[in-house]
């Protein structure tokens, strides 16, 4: 490819997921991802630690964007709608993205290693949640029951529409998914 | 000790907390576990599978409890009630045990494999109780929502409870959490 690469990591990120896909994520070497992107393994270990980064890097840009988002809201917004906005433009960026974040998905599940990864990097979530409803001035135990609440909400909302064929829009269903919660907390 | 060996299970487990303070996880063998408890290697594996089952075999006494709890709720009871109590009740049993409860939190929180072990094992009660809501004729996303909703409600008034030095009753613990979770929820 020689030194000019256009969107190595892109490609890198398609490679590695083609690869799981056929061959389990165990089978597959960091060296055979490169190949098939049509990058040297050295361009390989610039963008991704080893091949598990691969599939979590993600979850870092995710955090950092929820976080992000609540810690910017203006301070009226209440705490739950802070997070139900940030859950759902993250969900937006999903959405965009929802054939590659489908096929991660189905490597993930499929691994019981990367599995519990994947429920580290939620928990991590849930605590960087906490830290932003603190610090807009959120007391305990609500801040961290808020962050709790974002999270039930954005896994429930991100398995009913990773599981629908139809592909429902998910900020939408991460809305949705709000105030079924609202209704089963009051016991409605 | 010869073949009657009285609550060998107890000692084991105390002796493995014991050992896991103070020589970390990592550093301790099944077999030292038994030689601290009184019993014989072998008694050890009739009890348990191996050194980390000693941590998480109540990880599955807990998941039957609460899902027999709130399968066994009376049916005029609303969702999120069932599983409000089927929490507080198994709070109670954990409030009786709060010594070795504390010593089990220390050993876990303190080894990265055994966190993840830990947040598979509340997923994997998180499925639990969605299916039992779903035996009680809750619709789905209710029933995953309300499920979510009573695991965040476990994990933080757990570590409300464990953090606090004065002891609070588990139980009151998790039913102010349940109220606070429904304020939040609702924006107040």
């Amino acid at each position: 490819m020689g030194r000019w690469e256009p969107d190595a990591r892109g490609r890198l990120g398609q490679a590695a997921l083609e690869l799981f896909a056929e061959r389990g994520f165990d089978q597959t070497t960091a060296a055979e991802i490169a190949k098939r992107a049509g990058v040297t393994e050295r361009t390989f270990f610039r963008h991704f630690a080893d091949k598990r980064e691969v599939l979590f890097s993600g979850s870092q840009m995710l955090h950092d964007f929820i976080v992000g988002a609540v810690t910017d809201a203006p301070p009226a917004v209440p705490p739950i709608e802070a997070v139900a906005e940030a859950v759902a433009a993250a969900g937006g960026h999903m959405q965009e993205r929802r054939e590659l974040v489908a096929q991660r998905q189905a490597v993930v599940e499929a691994n019981p290693e990367l599995r519990e990864r994947e429920l580290a990097k939620l928990s991590f979530l849930a605590a960087g949640l906490t830290d932003a409803l603190r610090g807009r001035g959120v007391p305990d135990p609500a801040a961290r029951l808020t962050a709790e609440a974002g999270m039930a909400v954005f896994r429930v909302a991100f398995e009913t529409w990773i599981k629908d064929p139809v592909g429902n829009d998910l900020p939408q269903v991460v809305r949705a998914s709000f105030a079924e919660l609202r209704a089963v907390t009051s016991g409605q």
